[in-house]
This record gives C-alpha cells, structure tokens and sequence, in this order.
C-alpha cells in the first residue's frame, strides 16, 4: 500500500513499528561505510598474483624490447597498449599509458585545456571569461571537484534510462562558453545507466564550440554483473564519423580490474589530441611506472585474461548487489516512496527516495553505525536540489554487513518518510 | 703546452696527427649514448631485489594499517614518509610521496602556481602578465622545457664553485615579476656543484616577491662517489629561519636510486604550501601507487639500507667517472682548450671546451657514433650563448664503452680547436 494513501493512523502505528526496528538497530552498535565505491578483501586476495607478475627472474626486457626499469617509453609499452586496445576496442596507436590513476590523467588533461587550451590554436579556458561545463548528475563527486577547484561553472544535466537528456543537452552547448562535459557512459557512476546508441551518437554529433571537450570516462568498461553484460558504442569511431573526430578524450584503469591502489590508468585520443596530450606529458615526466604496466600485461596477458579475472570478481560483487536489490524489492516495493536502479554492472546501485528526506535518512543512518555517500555529493556543488539521492556502494562490506546495513538503510528511509508525512 | 700558443706549423702538425686518429675511430663505427644520465644495466640487476618485495604472501597492510593495495591514504604511506625523513632530513610531517616522477610533482606544482596561484591569497602566475625564472645554468634541460611550456620566461644566472651567482640573482629577484627559480643544490645536473652554506643562506633569506618559489630540485641528495660526500643545508629550514618559510618546495626520488623506471617521487614543503598543494592532490588522485611505496620501504627499510645500496651503486658507477676524469686529465691538461668538474656525486661531468667549438665537437663525435647531449639543451631555450658548454652523462655506457667514447671525445675537441685555431 502506498504510504501516501495510508490513514494519519496508519502513518503512526508504522512509524511506532519502525521507530523501535530502528531502536534495536542502535543497540547492534554497527560500524559500516557504504560510502565509496571500493573494492572488498575478496576481490584484493583473489588479485595478489598480480605482486609476482615481475620478479627478480623475470626479463625485465618487453618482447618489444623495452627495458622495463630504466628510464624510456613515455608514451607506456606498446604490450600495454595492446591489452588496453583489446578493453577498450580502441586501436593501439590511439592509447597514451599513464600511472595507476585516470582521474589524475583527467585532472591533468583538463588542467592543459584550462591554461593552454584544448588544442594547439584555441585559447586556454582561463583566458576565455567565464566557462561552463554540463555535468550529468546524479554523477561522479569527483568530476564536480576538479571543475569546482579549476573555477569551471557547472550546469546539472537530468539523467534518464539512455544517459544524459540530450534535448536538454543539444540546447545547452548551443553557448560557445559550454567547454565539455562529462561523462561515465557505461554503469554510470551512480545511475548504472549505460548510454543507448542514440545518446552517443547525438553526442558525437550535436554542435558546440571547437573547443569543446567530452570527458569520457569509461571506469567501468568491463565491469559486468550477474552473467549480463551492457553495450557502448566507441565514441572515439562515432565522433570521428560524425566529422567531430577532437571532441572525446576517453580515460579508463584498471583501478577495479587489478588493484585499486597499484592499477594502470590510459587514455584513447584521436591523433590531434593525442599528440597534444604527448607534448604535454613529455614535460611532465620521463614516464610512467612501467614495471607496474609490465606486472599488468604478464598477469593477465590478453582480453580473455582479464575476462576471466572480471568473471572471478563479479562472483563476489554480484551477490552483494543481490543482498541489497533483494531486500529492496522485498521491503520497499509498493510503498511509494524510494525508487532504485538495477544496473548490469558497474560499482553503484543508485536510490532516490521521497524528496525531501534523504539527508534525514543520511543522518539516520550514521546515528546507527551506517556511512552512506553524502547526500547531495552527487551533485554539482554538493546541492541535490530534490533531497532525494542517495548512491550505495556495495562493494566493500561482507554480504553480512550489508543485509543489516540494507536493513538499517530500508528502515530509516519508512522512518524518514513516514515523518515527513505526518508533518 | 698551451694550443694558443703554438705555432702555425705546430698546430698544422698536431691537427694532422688527430685527423688520422680521428678517421682511426670512425673505422670502427661506435654506437654509444653519454647524452642522458641513465643508470646502467649494473645498477638495474644489483635492484631487482625490490620487485620482490612484495608478493602475494607479503601481508599488504603496514604496521601503521594502511591497506597498501585498496584505495586511501592519499598522502602516501606513514612508513614511506619515514624512509624519505632520513634520507632528505626533513620531518615526516612535511612530506607528501607521490608516483615515480618527481619531474611529474615540480610540473604539477609549477601549472598549480601559474593557473591557481602560489598561495590561496595570490594572483594565478598566468594573470599577472609577463613573469620570470631564475635559471642558473648550464642547468637541467627538463626544468627549462616546463618554464618553456608555460611561457615563463627564463633568465639565466651564472654558475659558480659555491652555486648560482648570488650577486646577480640578488639583483633579479628585486623585480617582483620575477616568480621563482631552478635550483639542484647537490651535484647539480650538470657542473656536479653543491650549493655553499652562504649560497643557500642567501638564497633563504633574499628580498624578493611574496608569490617567489624556489623549485629545490633535491635529484642527488645521497648520490656520492668515490666514498666522498658534499654536505647541504636543508633549505626548508634555513628558509623558515630566515622568516621565508614558504619560498622554497623540494622535490626528490628513488628514481637514481632503486629503479629509473619505477621509483617514488617526494615533495617537502612546509605547512602553508603542503596544504595547498595536498588540497589540489586531492582533486587530481585519489592517491598514488601505495604497493610501490610499500617496496621501496621493506626493500630498504632505513637510511642505513638506502646508504649500503647507494655505495653498492657507487661502487659500478665511480669507476665509470674515472676512465673519464682520468684520460681528460692526461690528454687534455695544459692545453688551454678545455676545463672539466670533478664532482663529489651525481651524474653528470660538466665540461666546457674552448668557445665557439662545442657544436662542432658534437658533430664531429656524432659522425663517428658517439652521442653526446645536444649542445645548448643545457641552457634555458636550447642556446649556450658561448657554444662552449658539453654535458657528459658517464653512467650507461659500460667502462669499455666509456673508454672508447672519451677518446674519441678527446680526438674531437682537439680537432675541433685546431680548425678554430687556425681559421
């Protein structure tokens, strides 16, 4: 029954019954954090190989012919390069290898295009006026912070089931002061929305300013759940066709692959900026760590490698997944007031609840031992304008935990809104 | 004798004889490479040891309970900033550990400086129109290429025994344009000059620009040879002292220490510059490779682990300097065409040739298969105004090699003085 249809009564005798669940909740003194999206002491053990990929027997010498150890190879071993090329479906000539970071490869590209431009003849961002970049939200906090810290506007785009509302979109890069965008096509982070056909190509053709630039940060290109698996269309292909060949700059690691803390980081970039990207880096460093990128190729030496590993590992997230969407669907369905997404993969299950009450159930939650992700950290500026989401991370903790951390959660939403309703 | 001196006759006769030992050499059709201060394949075998460090049976949470392999501990860990303390003496709390670049943290601060700002209260480098480096040179071509990108305009100042000309960069930090300088106080790339007590003295506690920064490239901080050691003041301290607590950053590495191609880089600063720094780190990674971190410190444990493997490498690269040093002081004492360092460390032997002849000593050692660093890259936009100054990198070649190449170096500076000469 729908709690808005529910008697004042009925509200106060459901808000008795969850008051005292909540209570005994208390006592339990739980100490959980579904904050972040990390990875669990499972998929790191099922990882460890991966220390012993190099070792002191091992020839340190690529079949390419790299020393692997002594300075060289900026651009990353063209081994690397070729694993990368199979992930992502981007030709090997295409790929610049970083460190274990690709939000450092992002921050540091949208650094460049801000004091020196996107290209080689358009004008650094910094010089232009005031700028703006459409931020898909909910998204990822961690974008919002780098165009928050580079003084960059951003302007919240409505997400839907196929990605960004591109109507939405279309209008808005009309302003030549609109620079980019971002975006986590696939499992988005924290829609679990994967971009349909029709979203990517729209993006690869709409019309906006040369120096435009769409950040794709495809973080979960790989990352399937429950034997399903989503498809992305290569943006890099779509918006060469579109005669848009500059407009993407595509980021991905292994960061949730091999090791969260010792991943390798790539970008896919069309010629023009590859070669800018590379003119910078050149003086930036003499190259990445790249007995870590050798570790990576050794370990898993080919796409059917890592598939395989990404097999291994969805075996231990998707029951997490299913502990949290099944005590969803159980307790929360019919209700009216929280809606979740079901993603196919990816690292978050995105929930929105009664606006108007999602910092309540935050606040809930912590009292009980529970960490949610911020509420509003989702949103450009931290400001969810509704209240209403909330994004769990259930990667890190036990299947145990997280039923009674779902538990915890699902109780303190009834709460929230039944208090919300007999206001 | 002096080659001046020498009569028309004499020099017709000298320049015969090396003409023929000159074509002796290129008969033999050398391959060598004394351009880059890269460690030997001796230094990498006496390392492998730390790509073992950790393995999958290593327990990879520290004492300190960092998880090393999951996400976290942006900083670096505890137990890293512990190693680098003794080595740069300078407490764990002024330390930030980055990747395997430390060439990589002094660009990033550098673009942080001209697009944010030195401090939170300054004005961003690139909004206060023309500004200025200080460049003692010859100096590192690395540095001078991160100046050139960010179109900071370089100013050469003269090296002395004792360091940078302090009267004269003195004189130029008096124009508030003026935003900072490159300095490498210890065996500095390339005059293997370590700062005198007075220069850093000095240089602490100048009257210059409150937004002025000293990059105190700290590359060959425990880089000795030949059992013998340069002391250094430690800069942050003599620059807090001097009530200039925030002009100088130091950055350091284990790159000529472990492995070129995957060591960890260190930033110290003192409190106002280390949070504004971390506050950018913060948006740009989530935290570098903890795993390697991790080797560096159960591979070497202490500064006594570091010192032993330091004095092992000593012990394959003094020698490499003595073939040099040795057939320079033979063959090219008493000519009056040339002077050379004979550095306490570091990497490099700084030699200046008669002027006007170095480009053409380059090409004559080009054309017969030995490559030198380019003439000029040692000064700010590639130009030794007396085209006089050659770095030479005795580290990679084998003993053998180096042999080889310093005579045929040899044979090419006095041939190249005698056609000047006799011009």
């Amino acid at each position: 029954m729908l709690y808005k249809e529910m008697t004042r009564a009925e509200l106060l005798a459901e808000k008795e019954k969850y008051s005292h669940e909540y209570n005994l909740f208390k006592v339990k003194k739980l100490n959980l954090d579904m904050s972040r999206g990390k990875p669990s002491e499972g998929q790191i053990k099922e990882t460890l190989g991966i220390l012993n990929a190099m070792n002191p027997s091992t020839d340190y010498v690529t079949p390419s012919g790299i020393n692997t150890l002594n300075y060289g190879c900026p651009d990353g071993l063209p081994e690397c390069k070729e694993l990368f090329s199979q992930i992502l479906g981007v030709p090997a000539e295409k790929l610049y290898i970083g460190g274990n970071s690709s939000l450092a490869l992002m921050f540091d590209y949208l650094m460049q295009c801000y004091a020196k431009g996107s290209s080689e003849t358009s004008k650094p961002w910094i010089m232009q006026g005031e700028v703006y970049f459409l931020c898909p939200a909910p998204g990822y906090d961690r974008h919002f912070a780098i165009a928050e810290y580079l003084g960059i506007k951003m302007i919240p785009v409505k997400m839907t089931k196929d990605g960004p509302d591109m109507d939405q979109v279309e209008e808005l890069v009309k302003n030549p002061a609109v620079k980019g965008m971002f975006c986590v096509p696939k499992y988005s982070n924290p829609t679990g929305v994967t971009y349909s056909d029709e979203t990517v190509r729209r993006l690869a053709s709409m019309k906006t300013a040369d120096d435009f630039r769409i950040i794709w940060d495809n973080a979960y290109c790989i990352h399937d759940l429950f034997g399903r698996e989503d498809k992305l269309l290569d943006m890099l292909s779509e918006c060469e066709e579109a005669g848009n060949p500059s407009r993407a700059v595509e980021f991905a690691s292994t960061s949730k692959i091999s090791l969260s803390g010792a991943g390798v980081a790539v970008i896919a970039a069309n010629e023009e900026n590859l070669t800018y990207i590379k003119k910078r880096c050149a003086r930036q460093t003499i190259g990445y760590d790249k007995a870590n990128q050798y570790r990576h190729v050794l370990y898993y030496k080919d796409l059917a490698g890592v598939k395989k590993h990404m097999s291994i590992l969805s075996d231990i997230i998707s029951p997490r997944f299913e502990v949290v969407l099944n005590a969803f669907r159980a307790e929360l369905s019919g209700l009216g007031i929280a809606e979740w997404s079901e993603p196919n993969g990816g690292y978050f299950i995105n929930l929105n609840v009664m606006p108007g009450i999602a910092t309540r159930v935050f606040g809930l939650c912590k009292e009980a031992g529970v960490k949610l992700t911020n509420v509003g950290a989702t949103f450009p500026y931290g400001k969810d304008p509704d209240d209403t989401n909330i994004r769990i991370a259930p990667t890190f903790p036990s299947v145990e935990e997280l039923s009674d951390a779902t538990s915890l959660l699902i109780i303190s939403i009834k709460l929230a809104a039944l208090e919300k309703l007999l206001k």
